[in-house]
């Protein structure tokens, strides 16, 4: 179905802009992303959105007229809109030339097969969009199954996240879970927790990780409570030659999740 | 000196807002940094702000009496301030209780001593401020001398890359420079450029680093220009086992540091 939308107060367009509202993402079970390289990577991901809300101004691009043709024949929405709507949309003076609206993923912890893959990335109270969506594509460039959430972290279908994640929300899993249900989960089937920590901790380099592995970070001023560390399996240190005694969390994340690899799958 | 302002449109507190501009920044050559933490981190690094300005209402703490003599002995300026007016400064709703106004230091290339560390961070047109922070973070964590910001970088000294840094604006080098500047500066002396890349690289765990050893970074969406790689005496890559073919700037330039740091200062 293709409409043509130019009116800033049409209900649809109140939608749309609604998605950018994490209350509003919760009931309707929808996301935005935005840009075609985004749409792009989703696309060959094999997702498509169920929405494609583009510019009537855009320029031509093989790439967008691909996405155009397999939004429609999936039997999804196509809306043309003024610049000013799509600025309304994702809040920007000078948007990508298109947007989509995506179903959001099963987040249960239950959906996720630990099998698939010798690394997965764990957060615990990660409040910054952009961590998250860098944890995201770090998961994706180290081959990891995807990126559980614990507790309370931003949300991973936030533009922010999506943005930062550069198209890896569409090809990691993501999961959302309290620490109370990730233990049990955990401790169901093989697994090591490991965690960056400064306590009773060994040199990252030096310790031995078996697949598969969590790798747990924690919040970003307050780090991993006490007793989480305590349930980790393996508590590694990276070396802190300077006045601080900590790196930005998905930096730290990262940093590990490489060691891991070399070790893993070299 | 000591000084109360109430006044929203007291010509000082203009004065202290605009540092939240970088125009402004660069014509009076002072920044701005918030919170008794970052506070705290310069004064044990040595560097005091010239004006200290503190919310009237703040809770009392020894960290922030303490900074306060060590500014008030320095012939600094002490402000006491309405939380109203330290919004207004900062810009934000709830203000941390207390700011300093530092002088921006030298960020000549000539003023670097490229032998005081193994390692030096170095970043070509990287926009994100947080990202630059990032860098300094682990630059500090990692014993680099500095961040050297080549061509159209973000403003090292903005609130956000000060904040993003935790401190280690004030414990790393700072540079900037155009390619054209550093490249016969770097040739003028012992070093090693390192850039991580996809084109004719080896991987970045075979690959041998020699101190001073000078890790280059690219721009966010664009990477390095062609020619900036040629120029290296390394390129180096890192596994992508996933969809995406880079990383964030500042994970690469972490996870290639940390690999250089156990080669060269294990």
């Amino acid at each position: 179905m293709r409409r043509s939308i130019t009116g800033l107060s049409n209900p649809t367009v109140k939608y749309l802009r609604s998605l950018r509202d994490k209350k509003h993402r919760r009931r309707e079970g929808r996301f935005l992303a935005e840009g075609l390289r985004l749409l792009t990577d989703a696309r060959e991901s094999g997702k498509l959105p169920e929405t494609l809300v583009m510019a009537a101004s855009r320029d031509p691009h093989p790439l967008l007229s691909a996405l155009e043709e397999q939004v429609e024949a999936a039997g999804g929405e196509i809306l043309e809109v003024t610049e000013e709507v799509l600025s309304k949309i994702t809040g920007k003076d000078n948007p990508q030339a298109v947007a989509g609206v995506f179903a959001e993923f099963d987040s249960s912890l239950a959906s996720l097969d630990r099998n698939a893959a010798p690394i997965w990335l764990v957060a615990q109270a990660l409040r910054d969009p952009g961590n998250l969506g860098t944890m995201l594509r770090t998961g994706d460039a180290v081959g990891a199954g995807g990126l559980i959430l614990l507790d309370n972290c931003a949300d991973p279908f936030s533009v922010e996240a999506v943005r930062a994640s550069m198209g890896a929300i569409f090809t990691q899993r993501v999961a959302q879970a309290e620490w109370e249900e990730f233990v049990p989960w955990l401790r169901d089937g093989a697994g090591q927790l490991v965690a960056a920590s400064l306590r009773d901790a060994q040199p990252y380099r030096e310790a031995s990780y078996q697949a598969p592995c969590f790798i747990l970070v924690g919040n970003e001023s307050r780090g991993l409570p006490e007793d989480y560390e305590a349930e980790c399996d393996l508590r590694v240190t990276m070396p802190m030659r300077g006045r601080a005694d900590s790196l930005n969390a998905a930096v730290a994340g990262a940093v590990l999740a490489y060691e891991v690899l070399a070790q893993l799958a070299p």
